[in-house]
């Protein structure tokens, strides 16, 4: 099975999970479940939550144990994206070739919609306290985990300083040095916290050891930076049609490692970055079949076109 | 000690712990951080950490273990009056008689301060686990009814029907009996849910028996329910001083208890609920000094001026 097979297999295992865990809470406002089931059925790769099943299976779990997590780690990503295309944010329009939530629902709703998305990844990730093989510990890890990538010291910092970037090649002369350091800061959070959280959420549902822990971590750090600036190339270089999306970082004049260093050097970072690792995967004390999913996900992040 | 005075101390203990978790967020955005420590020290009667901690006591623990789950609902609280006031929902410029977030520090910062807090409620309640005399289901089932309550099911539902509702009279000859329906999900959902998930945290945390927790949860229940049906009244009636805000219900031609009701049929049910919710706390085979003081809240919550 190629690895496109493999991501898209369990891509539509987790779109079955993920619409029925919204069908089925209780007492939810109808409008409110309709905005928030049409975020979620955008489509799109579902890594995240293909990268925490695959991470758990390495410890020999099943990885439908951790549905739950995995759901929980793609309403976040989804959230993120409804306010993210806020017209108070990026204002964009359209999303994976539709129109966004506040278009289509209205800018409070889509608000709201992001919200109860957010929110509802902490029950949702509860439930995954229920399965038998999975310890109480191992939940609170990766909720704490996931509380601190996607927060304050991770994913909205990261967001945040896109703000602070944004028309920034705009109204000054730009200090190079300065904004390489504001780039590293907003690609590390704004994109690898929530990618490392998926890995770190799987090694600490099964229940790794630390070291492990570590070299995981440092694999999805890897791919999660990877991932991040490939998005920036296909933004001025991708097909519009494949991406579904309109190029916005040019139009805001976004800081991106494109417009930063070219589109060249920043091809070669990125490989570089899904060698390291590949490296750093093959170092695991795991079964050689399982380590491999991992390594061919990170070579699918590289070579993506979309 | 009045029970102003015990909510005033408690309260202050609340503020400290409060600044100082959001001082130690690694790795935050200095404007995000200011903008999350703006809005968190507003002041406000602090209610439901009070009420969690005051429930926890109930079974014997100190009141100080459980700071770490008082300041997270309190950040779930704060995140809520930020995303209402934006201008998509309910555009409130003053909150508590100053400016609100968005007003400070722009839309996008404020959608994002919103945010971060809430998932950093998540992160500050799982550091919870880590207090001797707290059990680790005791944290994951008091992370569960705070996403459950403040999620899709609760918190951010009541909300979606305040949407639904706005304009309401506004738009069309009043349909009564629709129109109570509507008012009672979004007063269950936007206030009584949090305010309940507040005393049911504290129980969970505790480890109270599910009889116990049950008769937590209805009294929980009404004083939550008096409290929107007084903030319904006191919009209309209130000093707008003491409230430092402006009356937006009316502004808006929000459907609220004072709107639909009238004040004095809103005033005798309130204190109705008031005193069911004490008759409720009575039952408990606990202390009497420590049911008095959830007791005292009861009244507080019927009583206040602002």
């Amino acid at each position: 099975m190629t690895i496109e097979k493999f991501i898209n297999r369990r891509a539509s295992a987790i779109n079955i999970e993920l619409a029925g865990l919204i069908k089925r809470i209780p007492a939810c406002h109808s409008r409110l479940r309709e905005a928030m089931l049409y975020s979620l059925d955008a489509g799109g790769k579902r890594l995240r939550p293909v990268l925490l099943t695959a991470t758990y299976e390495l410890f020999g779990g099943n990885w439908r144990e951790v549905l739950p997590a995995a759901c929980a780690i793609e309403m976040v990503h989804t959230y993120s994206l409804i306010h993210d295309d806020l017209p108070a944010m990026d204002d964009d329009d359209t999303r994976r070739g539709r129109p966004t939530s506040h278009i289509v629902f209205g800018e409070a709703m889509a608000v709201l919609a992001g919200d109860a998305l957010l929110t509802n990844a902490f029950s949702v990730l509860y439930e995954n306290s229920k399965v038998k093989n999975i310890k109480a510990i191992g939940v609170l890890e990766a909720a704490g985990i996931l509380a601190r990538r996607a927060g304050a010291g991770g994913m909205v910092s990261g967001q945040a300083g896109d703000l602070e970037a944004e028309g920034f090649l705009k109204r000054r002369k730009l200090d190079r040095a300065a904004a390489a350091r504001l780039l590293d800061y907003i690609h590390l959070h704004k994109t690898s916290d929530l990618i490392t959280a998926s890995v770190e959420m799987g090694a600490a549902l099964a229940g790794a050891s630390s070291k492990d822990f570590k070299t995981l971590s440092e694999f999805a750090g890897a791919i999660g930076l990877c991932f991040q600036i490939t998005d920036d190339v296909l933004d001025v270089v991708g097909d519009k049609k494949k991406l579904g999306k309109s190029g916005s970082d040019a139009r805001n004049a976004k800081l991106t490692y494109a417009s930063l260093y070219g589109v060249e050097p920043s091809r070669v970072k990125a490989a570089k970055l899904i060698a390291l690792a590949r490296k750093k995967i093959g170092t695991l004390p795991c079964p050689a079949d399982r380590v491999k999913v991992l390594a061919d996900i990170a070579g699918f992040v590289y070579s993506r076109e979309k």
